[in-house]
Order: structure tokens, then C-alpha cells, then sequence
């Protein structure tokens, strides 16, 4: 018999009654029923009920251990009375009596316990985390995030994608956040950069003509942590060549539908994708995330308000043609006491209050019902197809201006509504986002994004149209109200490429500081090429219906950015300092 | 039809003759046959030839195209004539009639060309690297990289392992070679360190009770890069719980006989690895990482030395009962001019001589011989069944001293004699490495290798024995005369640790101080546990028989740890150097 176990502690069933059996694994909960004493025998499989009779030549042994102990037992497989059955357990129908035990490794008080649903603060799950580790649903969510990311790969790979390694020492990437930097010992003075994202080498393999990568890559940025933000992240890497936008879609899309299909418990996953572009976005959602679950879209019903009787809205759309009325229909909402509650909590979001209208007896009421007047109030209503019983609110002023605040009000409404079809899992794609917006700050027209997308239109576009009315071939996968997923058709032709940035006044001799290696091997015949990128640990949080990391990474910082298992950040021996030529430049405080 | 293409370059055959097809790809090679223009057209999958001739609208547009310009070609199939057939390519029975040309991407002149066999200097091929990645050799190393490690994991998923990611931002690790150091902007004065192994988190997760685990790690060591040795390496990190030394083995043997022989090319490749005990192996191979396709197996021979005519081994074995001597066996070496060359080998590597006896006319000739007389001449000869035509060479002394050295000379004769079956992969496992060796420098007993491995024996055994004598649960895959792979069943015992670390040496509060969070862990049930972890650079370099890492790696460094392609490590600005609270100190050179 094998030194350890002839089973885990998942796979004995009833066919296994009469056999001598060797089980090792955890003592996860330990009970005392009338002498004789039962453990629930825990390994990463499953749990496998013991048992020891004071007849028991083990019994003394047994009583010794506590829970968490590992042990080994040999005994022989029961079937268990009927009415001890548990069919929540797969070896419910049997328990081993135990013949022999033997400590493996003993452990000292704990700290967390192991069992139960308890929750614990999170500085001892993270000092303890090979405890916390043990835990039902942390072990399952980490076994979770294994699978899914098992998943993509085979799925990268059906797709005929092939998945190649990417330094992770390497230089300061243009990403635009915070880099990580590695002191050079060989190189005094100099430092490596940890990647932000392969984005460069992504597109460097495509020029040298490896036609479709992925990397399940580690990325790096030094941003202070959140709950759902991590210095250290992974991200599906993608990138193609020979492709046009929709051949990105038609590759992901597939690729993230099945990974929620197949992980999603269940919960709906959309079909198709709607492709909805940035600026219908903003306007039907107020956001480049909307969460399609919910029902609310907005509509501009400036018209029925310009000349009407409420005069703080007529007045400023007669001031400036550029202000817009923006309505939030409500469904349901149609009470003062729910108009009233939206009200004031817009005030507490600072805003001076929520304008609205609610709907009874088939008549508009509310003050600005009273100062427009039934006819505009009726036209209003038509317009967005509400009834008795619902409402709507209004926002006004210049759009680039309100429209968060009118999304954060379309969510509120849709939440406290319960109009959210909440257990699916909402896909689109945000496209056109535009390739340049005007910096206020700086007077000027600067990239609204990644420099490095394609313009809509290519070269042409750029010669002849107003850079603020030009579209990239950029794009989001957004689920739920999140970006999952941020990609671009990339802009492979230098010129094309000096020509945006000196759109947005660049000068070249910073392009090809920063970005030489890039310009330099899009010189040598680069290939129509595009990608994405969508974030590992945001789906599995989607699917594990978590908003914070810690919750799907095995070994996570905290907000702090420390480890408190492994105690890093630490300090160093003067002598790495002198071998990396670098001193630290504050007082050391420990 | 598609944008760019209808086809691969690798995909159309006699099948498709007559259909209009798209192509894109890289111009291969550009040839004038008597006004028809030839272009073999490359992508990632294969290439295509492509004909123009004059008559065709797209002809002047294809005159203007060179090398390596990217293009998109519309065409129709034609059946090459007989006698053009080229039976090597996939598509070499068609040709693509060329109706248009589009130039997608142009390229400057190059650097290197693509086409062709030549070398270039690593500087341009680094460089240049994504022009180097197109050359058919690399392109193909760097495919097969990465279908090894697409094996590698799907195998390991077949033996029921989980691949669980562990950080990068960590902290300094106990393996004692150099940490790359990060500073920590957060908490100044404070570093992170990259991984050189994801050693104590994958121990870790055993303790969280995940019973199985593996991942293709990215690992760090700041150590002067070498040809076949990089600061950056991956390996294939492996872990299992509840397990004793054999079921490692028997996890980790078919994997990598099952890679090899996939990926192997049809050499042969050991079916069952032997199991060689360390002290066997420096015996019989003079090192830990023998090449058994040398068939030359040295054997001690002292006892026909002892008291024998040949003063200078006799003295010393009378003098030392440590001394021994050593026969290395040459068959088929039974030449004066052999023997000779390899004396002038061994003056040439510092020693004073390689003694030997070669056998001719069914008796050793050679000064040897002729000092110890026939009879001890033929004792040696029928110890180790040397016939007419063969020879054997001697050392002697202390073997600790002379074991490499007499490997040395076992490697030379027997390649110097070419009895190596070459095309093989030949493995086996050292075994039985010892626990603890005398360290001469400080007078003391040291760990020999890994202070974490379980002795052979346990407690009792450091309670009992001459911790000299004690071994470890510690052992090498060896392919070829490499190392592929160290591994241990590790200590999970803190008792058991802290008896190891007083015999070596050290105070408990060292330990504490250094391995505090594994020790903390190991307190609370931890379960028997061992790994290994095979070196994937290795592997693939023997599987291209390469000896150089950047012939299978996308994105090397040059040996001065630097990256010519993307420009690391580089300057950072003084901003960075502030956030970072750290100060160079050094003159900065550029």
C-alpha cells in the first residue's frame, strides 16, 4: 500500500465497503458523539468521515489530535446507517473506521480556524493565508481561477493561436503608468522596467510574422493599490495579424462567451455582442461601461424643454446651443417619495438635485410637470414610452459635463428599481472611441487614448478632417459594467504614425526617444496587425461574483502593497545597495 | 473575401486550381526569370510562390517591391508544369498568378536579411531581433518553444495537476543566489525581490492542502549571464503532496520521456530513467551530471596498485588509506598515439599525466605495465574486460579531489573514440545526495546542497548518525551529462528543520529572521510534501540541440544583460529616482 493513501479523501463510496483503506489529509472538524469520536478527514478532494470506537486500539491516539493535524488512517470502509447518510458529500454513504493513525504534522493553535464561515480581518487572512487557503470557498475560487485560465489556453490554442513568452526584464513601457523599475547591478545607474504589458513585444512578434500570439502574461504597474486593482495583474494577451476589427471580435467573442458559459453557474451569457459605439454609449448610458443589465436608456428631450415654463433649463439651453436636456426614464419609479429619495441623492452627490416628472392618473406630476405643462409633459412621456407608475429624471447643461453624473443616476435608478435582470452576463463592445480629444489644460488637441491605434480613415483622415471628428479602430469588451477588455487595430505604418503624433504636437525627436524600437521595426515591413487584452483576474472576480482580489489570487499584497505572508516589501543589506550602485534617499526606519 | 486574405501561405494545393485566392504575407525573395517576376510570398505558416508577367496589369506595381516589403496578392491558382514542381513545400505544386498587388507595409533596406543561411553578429541579430525571428531557423526554435511548453502543461493537467500562479513581486528568496531587487515607491527604503523560484510558494500551497500543483515559472537570478545561462529562465515548477521520492519519479519520467520523444526528432529516449546513487555516480562517471551515452564506466582498481612496482601510485596509497586509484576504461583506445594525446590533454588541463596501459598482442604495454607486471596488468584488464585494442588510463589521490578531473578524461575518451551513441536522449536520476558535507573554509559541517530537503532517516538519523553520513531525500534529472532538474522531498517538519540547521551551523534566530514565514507555516499541519523543477530552456535547447539561449528565446538578452532591441536598462529620470526615495550612486555615465 502506498506510504500515504490508498485514496483521497474524495473517492470512497459504498463499492468500497469491507476494504481496507488508507486515507492522509486534514483533521477538518472533530467531534465527540457519545465516545465515539468522529473526524472529518480533509484534502483538497473532498472530505471523508472518520470514525474510532473506545474499542479502537487508535482510540487513544485519536483523542490526541486537534483540528488541522495532518494525519494518516488506516481502517476499513462502512457503509454508513441510512440515517446518517449525507448526500451533500460524495463519500456520504460510508465513513472509515479507523484501525491505525499516525501524525504527519501537527499544528500549533491557529490563529483562523479552518473551519466554518467565520469571517476574519484581513491582515490575519493575509498573514495566515496558507490558512485562509484551506478555507472552503477561498480553496474553490483559487481552483476556480485555474480552470478558467486551463480553459482559455486550450480555447487560445483550438483557435489556432499559439502562446509565446515575453520578457518580463525589459524596458520602460509607453503604457503611460507608473513603471516598476529594477536596478541594473551590471549596468550601474541603469535600470530595468518590469512590462506594464508585452504591448510592444506583442506587436514585434507580429512584424516578425508569428501571425497570432497569446501570453497568459504577468503585468506591473506602480499605482497604489485598491480592492480591485493589484500592482501585479494578468491579462490575456492577444494580437493578430492580418486583420480588421471584426476579426478580433470574431476571435474573442466566441472565446469569452464560452469561458462564462462554461464557469457562469448558469447565469445567461449574450449571444451576440452588440457593437455600440463610444458615443452612443455616453449618450444611452452615460458611461463606456454600461451595464447592459440594466434596462434604462437615456434619451436628450432638449426640445421639450427649450422655450418652456421651467425656466432653469430654458434659460441656459437658450444661452448655449451646445446644452442638452437629457432624460432617465425610470419604469416603476413613478412615487414622490422614490423621486424624492433619487433627489436627494443627487444633492448628496453635490449636484444641485434631480429634476423629474413621475407619471398617476395619466397625468405627469411633480413641479416641472407643473411648469412645462401637460402638452411638453405628454410629448416627453410618448417620447420614451413611460405609463402610470413610472418616472423620469433630467439632467441639463453641457453633456461632456453631466453625462457620469447622468449614468451614476441611470444606475442608482435601475438598482433601487430592481429593474436589473441581474444573474446574466451582459457583453458589448464599445467601438469608435475618437483618436483625439481637446486637452483643456494644455490647449491642444492630445491622443484620447492609445497613440498607437490605427485612425479610422488612415492617412487620408488625418490630412483632411478635424482630428476631434476622427475615429479610431480602438475598442472594449465590457461585461456587467465593467471593462473587461481594452484592444486596438494598431497603427503599422510610420507615417501614418508620425503624422498622428504630430496631430497631437509631438515633436519626433520624443517619438523616437520613447518609442525608437517600435518606430524602427514598423520600418522593415510590418503587417496589418490588432489585439486585446482582457483581464484574467476581472473575469474571474465576475465569476465568482467578487469585487475583491484577494478573493481570486492565492497570494495577494494588500492595499499597503505588502505581503504579510512572505514580509515583502523588506529592507536590504548594504552590501545589495553597493552592488546595485544605488543608496536610499530617506531615513531608514526599521 | 477577406480584407487580407483567403489563404494561408502554407495552405493551397493542386485543389485549388483555378480559384481567384488573397494572400498576404512577406516577400521571401523576389526573382526576374526572362521577364516573368517570381515572388515567393512567407507568412507564418509557409510560403507561396507567385508569378507575374508582363501582360498582367499588376506588373509594374510588383517590379517596385523588394524583400520583406509585406504585400497582399489576388490571384488564381494555376498547376505548376511537371518540371517546376517543388515536392519539399506544401504548395509546391501550385503557383499563384498575381491579377493585384497591394504594398501593406514597405520596408527600409535591411539590416540582415531574412532570406538565406548566413550568420550575423549577435549585436544585429539582437538588434534586429524581430527581423532575425523571421529567419526560418529561429522562427521554427521559437514555434517549437512554445508547442514543448503547450505539451508540457497538457501532460501535466493528464497527470491531474493544477497550474497555480504565484507572485513575481515577492520577497528575497532563501535559494542564496543574487536577488533582482524593486524598490518600493509605497514604503521607502524598502525592495521587493523577483523570484529565483517559486520555491516557498509552492511549498506554501501544499500546506493550503492543493495537493498537486505545477506552473511554467518565470524565474530571476542576478548572475552574470553566460551562452547557456540568462537572468531570466523559466522553469517547470512542480509540487504534490503526501508523497515519498519514487512517486515523484513516477509523476515526472513519463512526462519528460513522453516531451522527448514528441519533440525528439526519433531519437532514441530512455524508457526506464536508472536511479543512480550520488556516490555511485562520481565513482563511475567522475560527476552528478554523467552522460550516459558514454559507455565508459571508471571503476576503483587501488587494490593492484597497493604495494605494486608503480612507486609513484604505490607510495601514495601506502602513505594515505584514503588515496585511491581510479581506472578509466578506453575501449578501442589501444593506441600508443591515443594514450599519448590524451597525456598531452591532461599536462594541457594542469595535471602531471594521465597514466595508462593499452593492450596489444594479448598483453599491456605502456611504462604502467611494464612497473606492475603482467600479473596485476591482466588482474586490471579482467576487472575491467578490457580486450586487444583497447586501453585504460589511471588517476590517483584523493578521489574528492581528482573525481571532476577523471570525469574530464572519461568525457574526452569517450568522445575522442566516438563510442557515444549520439542521437539518444539518455536520463537517469541522481539519487542519495548527501545531506550535510565538511566545509574546509570554515572548519564546520554545512548544508551540501538544499537545507529544506528531508533527511533520509528523519530525526533520528540527525539524533544518531555522523551527520556525514546522513543522505537527503534529494535528487537530479540528468539527460546528456545536463542538469534538467533539481528537486527534494522537502522537510516539513519544524523539528526536524531546526535539529538540520543546528547541525549546520546556524543560530535559530537566522532561521527565524530568513525563513520566518515557511517555519510559521510549517507550525500548522503541514503534510509531506516534494517537487521538482525542471528547467524549460534546457529542455528545449537540448531538444534543437543549441547550446546558446538566445537560439530559443524570443526576446534574450545580450551576456551583458542588456536588451538591444528595446533598449534595457536604460536612464530614468530623476522624478522616478525620487518617488522611489532611492539616489544613484554612481557618476552617471550617459
Amino acid at each position: 500500500m502506498h506510504r500515504y493513501r490508498s485514496h483521497t479523501c474524495a473517492a470512497l463510496t459504498t463499492g468500497d465497503v469491507g476494504n481496507p483503506v488508507r486515507l492522509s489529509g486534514w483533521v477538518h472538524r472533530i467531534r465527540d458523539h457519545g465516545g465515539l469520536l468522529f473526524i472529518d478527514l480533509r484534502d483538497h478532494y473532498g472530505l471523508t468521515q472518520c470514525v474510532v470506537d473506545p474499542d479502537s486500539p487508535a482510540f487513544a491516539e485519536v483523542e490526541k489530535v486537534r483540528a488541522e493535524w495532518v494525519v494518516r488512517i488506516d481502517g476499513e470502509v462502512k457503509a454508513r446507517t441510512p440515517e446518517t447518510v449525507n448526500t451533500n458529500l460524495p463519500t456520504g454513504a460510508i465513513e472509515v473506521f479507523i484501525r491505525e493513525i499516525e501524525v504527519l504534522g501537527r499544528s500549533a493553535e491557529l490563529p483562523m480556524p479552518v473551519f466554518g464561515d467565520q469571517d476574519y480581518p484581513e491582515e490575519t487572512r493575509l498573514k495566515y493565508r496558507f490558512l485562509d487557503l484551506r478555507r472552503d470557498g477561498l480553496h474553490n475560487r483559487i481552483v476556480l481561477r485555474s480552470k478558467v485560465i486551463a480553459s482559455i489556453r486550450r480555447r487560445m490554442m483550438d483557435l489556432g493561436f499559439m502562446e509565446y513568452q515575453t520578457p518580463i526584464l525589459t524596458a520602460s513601457s509607453p503604457e503611460g503608468a507608473r513603471d516598476f523599475l529594477v536596478p541594473s547591478r551590471l549596468h550601474p545607474g541603469k535600470f530595468y522596467a518590469l512590462p506594464q504589458a508585452p504591448q510592444q513585444f506583442k506587436q514585434l512578434l507580429m512584424i516578425a510574422g508569428f501571425d497570432r500570439y497569446f501570453q497568459i502574461a504577468q503585468c506591473f504597474r506602480d499605482e497604489d493599490p485598491r480592492h480591485d486593482r493589484s500592482s501585479e495583474f494578468t491579462q490575456l494577451d492577444i494580437e493578430m495579424s492580418f486583420v480588421e476589427q471584426q476579426d478580433v471580435f470574431d476571435a474573442v467573442e466566441p472565446l469569452l462567451r464560452g469561458v462564462f458559459e462554461e464557469f457562469g453557474n448558469g447565469w445567461r451569457v449574450t449571444q451576440k455582442f452588440p457593437q455600440i459605439p463610444y458615443a452612443e454609449a455616453i449618450r444611452k448610458y452615460g458611461s463606456d461601461k454600461p451595464d447592459l443589465r440594466n434596462p434604462i436608456e437615456m434619451e436628450a428631450v432638449t426640445e421639450h424643454f427649450s422655450g418652456s415654463g421651467f425656466k432653469v433649463f430654458a434659460g441656459q439651453i437658450a444661452n448655449d446651443p451646445k446644452v442638452e436636456v437629457w432624460a432617465i426614464p425610470a419604469p416603476t419609479g413613478g412615487s414622490r417619495a422614490f423621486c424624492d429619495r433619487m433627489n436627494a441623492w443627487a444633492q448628496g452627490e453635490g449636484q444641485p438635485g434631480l429634476g423629474y416628472i413621475f407619471f398617476r392618473d395619466g397625468e405627469g406630476a411633480g413641479p416641472i410637470a407643473k411648469n412645462i405643462g401637460p402638452e411638453r409633459t405628454e410629448a416627453i412621456r410618448t417620447q420614451l414610452g413611460l405609463k402610470d407608475g413610472d418616472a423620469v429624471f433630467f439632467v441639463c447643461g453641457l453633456p461632456q459635463k453631466f453625462y457620469k453624473f447622468a449614468g451614476e443616476a441611470r444606475t442608482r435608478a435601475g438598482t433601487e428599481l430592481n429593474l436589473l435582470d441581474v444573474e446574466q452576463f451582459a457583453f458589448c463592445w464599445i467601438v469608435d472611441f475618437p483618436m483625439f480629444e481637446w486637452s483643456e489644460e494644455e490647449k491642444r488637441v492630445d491622443f484620447s487614448h492609445n497613440p498607437f491605434s490605427m485612425p479610422q480613415g488612415g492617412l487620408e483622415a488625418l490630412e483632411t478632417q478635424d482630428p476631434l471628428t476622427i475615429n479610431a479602430f480602438q475598442y472594449d469588451a465590457v461585461c456587467n459594467g465593467y471593462e473587461l477588455s481594452s484592444g486596438a487595430i494598431r497603427n503599422h505604418r510610420p507615417d501614418i504614425m508620425r503624422r498622428a503624433f504630430e496631430i497631437a504636437g509631438y515633436d519626433m525627436s520624443t517619438l523616437e526617444d520613447k518609442f525608437g524600437g517600435m518606430l524602427r521595426a514598423l520600418q522593415y515591413g510590418a503587417p496589418p496587425h490588432g489585439g486585446i487584452a482582457p483581464g484574467i483576474d476581472r473575469i474571474i472576480m465576475l465569476l465568482c461574483h467578487e469585487s475583491n482580489l484577494r478573493e481570486v489570487t492565492a497570494f495577494p499584497m494588500n492595499q499597503q502593497g505588502e505581503d504579510l505572508l512572505m514580509g515583502a516589501p523588506s529592507s536590504v543589506s548594504a552590501k545589495q545597495l553597493r552592488e546595485l550602485s544605488i543608496r536610499i534617499a530617506v531615513e531608514k526606519k526599521d
